[in-house]
């Protein structure tokens, strides 16, 4: 199977199953005992927290370690929150939280806090002037996450931390932590661990030095007293050692993944009618990639996709078993029908993003079909983002050269088209692309792309 | 190194590791989703959740995964308290509990509740007729733990269950749970899987259907809307799976633990003069011990008792880091300082135990020696445990005959002095101990029992 969910879950990263079968050696006692076996877990707690703080942008002393992601923003909003409450008892937060964010703002708001919610353009993305308009003298928190979890758009947090000027800012950065470097600014900084291929069960909460928190919780002496119960530290230890490891592979991972979801964000509106992808197409994160469909239910979707061998997810996605419309499109002003989203993990193979590029346009006319629509062909036939070189009335080698010359002028994923009338380009242009690795997609009628003779020869840029 | 602490946590149970190592391959992916691994990771949870609640006579659906025993304490103390605060705002809770139902209630009371505390005897039990009276007409709920962490002691939770006649009572089972059969009648009971052999990371909120139950965090879908974030299923399973074999190897364990512990407590006063074994000493769990030595302080016993290779605990069990007098000790009124706590994990080897008695009495010496004190010999030479059978006048083999026939009126561990004027008995009685399998510890003075004549053979019943 193909697993495009990292989003939702990540598959435990090989060095976080070495690191965690060596812990449940080493440090499955209590880190609380004087013992050595007490001790020796203590050790490999703090070794934990350094390197994760140091990943993070961090000091040690600001990390607790939390059950879950949700958690972390439960603790961190409530006990912020509450150690802020002189400043008044206003919460701010985007339109495109997580939904642990939104319900911990409606058990605020239930406990008579006021909440303020800033929208986002039609990206998905908070404007720092917007976000800087919603905050008010009495706020006592805002909370912006670094990327969107549904879209992959990347927010303006360093921005939007320079606008909070003195407001505690809770960054929510589950969906970039270990595959982007963590953005500054933040008062309050939450992840979590199994969406880097660490072990469930283990989440981050980072509260700055000086940042006013009154924990909402029983009191505990665990964690610096932020985070009650005992602690887990095989897991914790797992989920250092993979967010080192996936911080270290992620440069190189990030632009491989970033070219394939570039290629389903170009492909996908080609290949099938009446469909949208969402998000910014340019400041997003490198793995994820969402669209919506029209006239497409997107359980059904989920279920025939699955049966073709693919993992992937639709509608919000921390409600996506109860497949209620997605508050992240609806906020954006998108089409929230039908939408599914793939996230990439580490070593995703290209082949099976090919494998799904050619089974999606089936499967969705498939699924459409009952429906008896007779649809538009695919909108994506000329899309904006395809280089047009004109080598009309050029002999070969002309053609290919002029391919050759403007070739970097596209990102990796992008599109060109060449329009020739020498029936050697026909041979050639292929041919250039199987020597330089890039590929051949095809021809097209030269009148797709406003000629009125020859032909269009379409080359993705693949490298 | 002998581990004495599986009361603090178990190492993780053989059975345990195989069904973690397994479903991190099988269950790793997020069980709310619709795709293939996602219905798989449901269906290992939910059999791991029919598991837990067969162990623990409840129903699948009464059962929740919380992060921790702690997490479960704090969720159904406060989820109980509001979903029943039509009732009114009043707790009652022993005085011996674990510090997490001891901090949720002074959460509660700072919060505006009231509570009253339940006292306990000089064993560390409450009586049902006590709690009886500290309920109120706006007690909205009850705690009581099932036994005491630090002592042993087992509670009457089926009396006092009795007498709370409609107020919900809350079970905190995290000593038992696995080792004995959970006691009837509770509305809530909590455990938690890392004392037991499971991982950590993983506890039980069990509500009995019908009992009210108001989360007290932010909205969530997961388990039942009453522990929020991501669930983690492999722990999970692995806790389910060491549930179900520790409760399977118990009834053999549970005996042959009950004996080695009877050993401690009867031996302990006999080698090391001024110490107190506290605790229900029939009552009780059957692996867990504590006693305490005058003049020393608990923090150096530990440290020298590690340097001999044995991990044991002292003080409050949650508080050990700090070493804080023992809230449970001072509420029965027994000696809290130097206090020793050995709980024997499943499979502990009998040598290991006569080794730690062998090495406890030089080392307790060595800690008290610079005090300079002229300390009495050991009270325990004829413990109050003793039973004393006396032969005295009769010739042999009416002593060893004396001593088959009331033999089974101690309990395995239990001590028995036969007083004789025979001098056959001498040789005749260790070759009965030889011949039964029962442990022959030596000839003292007759006028330590308070005969004027013959001499005392001593026999502990090992079996």
């Amino acid at each position: 199977m193909s697993y495009f969910d990292v989003a939702s879950t990540a598959p435990l990263h090989p060095v976080a199953r070495q690191a965690l079968s060596a812990a449940l050696e080493e440090g499955w006692a209590d880190p609380a005992r004087l013992y050595r076996t007490g001790r020796q877990a203590r050790m490999l707690l703090d070794s934990a927290r350094e390197g994760v703080a140091q990943v993070l942008g961090a000091r040690a002393d600001e990390i607790s370690f939390t059950a879950s992601g949700t958690q972390a923003v439960q603790l961190g909003m409530l006990g912020a929150l509450s150690g802020n409450r002189r400043r008044g008892s206003h919460l701010v937060h985007s339109a495109v939280e997580h939904s642990s964010v939104l319900h911990t703002a409606e058990r605020h708001e239930a406990a008579g806090g006021e909440v303020g919610v800033v929208p986002v353009d039609r990206l998905g993305r908070v404007s720092p002037e917007g976000f800087a308009a919603a905050l008010r003298a009495d706020t006592a928190l805002a909370v912006l996450q670094s990327a969107n979890h549904e879209v992959g758009t990347l927010q303006p947090v360093a921005e939007v931390a320079e606008a909070c000027a003195g407001v505690p800012l809770l960054v929510d950065a589950a969906q970039s932590a270990g595959r982007l470097a963590v953005p500054g600014g933040w008062s309050l900084l939450t992840a979590s661990a199994h969406k880097w291929g660490g072990p469930a069960g283990v989440g981050v909460l980072a509260v700055r030095k000086g940042v006013r928190y009154a924990s909402p919780l029983p009191a505990d002496e665990r964690e610096g007293g932020r985070v009650p119960g005992y602690v887990n530290v095989p897991a914790i230890v797992a989920a250092a050692a993979s967010l080192r490891a996936v911080r270290a592979e992620a440069e190189r991972e990030n632009a491989r993944l970033h070219a394939l979801v570039e290629r389903i964000r170009a492909r996908v509106p080609q290949l099938v009618p009446e469909v949208e992808v969402v998000g910014d197409p340019v400041n997003r994160l490198p793995h994820l990639v969402t669209f919506s469909c029209l006239y497409v239910d997107g359980e059904v979707l989920l279920t025939e996709l699955d049966k073709a061998g693919f993992a992937v997810s639709s509608g919000s996605s921390c409600t996506s078993s109860t497949l209620t419309p997605s508050h992240v499109l609806a906020a954006m002003g998108v089409l929230t029908e039908g939408n599914i989203r793939l996230s990439l993990p580490f070593g995703a193979a290209e082949e099976d993003v090919e494998r799904f590029l050619a089974v999606l346009p089936d499967i969705v006319a498939g699924v459409r079909a009952p429906l008896g629509l007779n649809l538009p062909a695919p909108a994506g036939a000329a899309p904006a983002g395809t280089l047009v070189i004109d080598a009309l009335g050029k002999r070969c080698p002309l053609p290919v050269i002029e391919l050759a010359k403007h070739f970097g002028e596209v990102p990796p994923g992008g599109r060109i088209a060449v329009l020739a009338d020498d029936e050697a380009a026909r041979l050639d242009i292929p041919a250039w692309c199987g020597m330089r690795g890039q590929e051949y997609l095809g021809e097209a009628p030269a009148a797709d792309f406003g000629a009125d003779r020859g032909s269009a020869y379409l080359v993705r840029r693949t490298t």
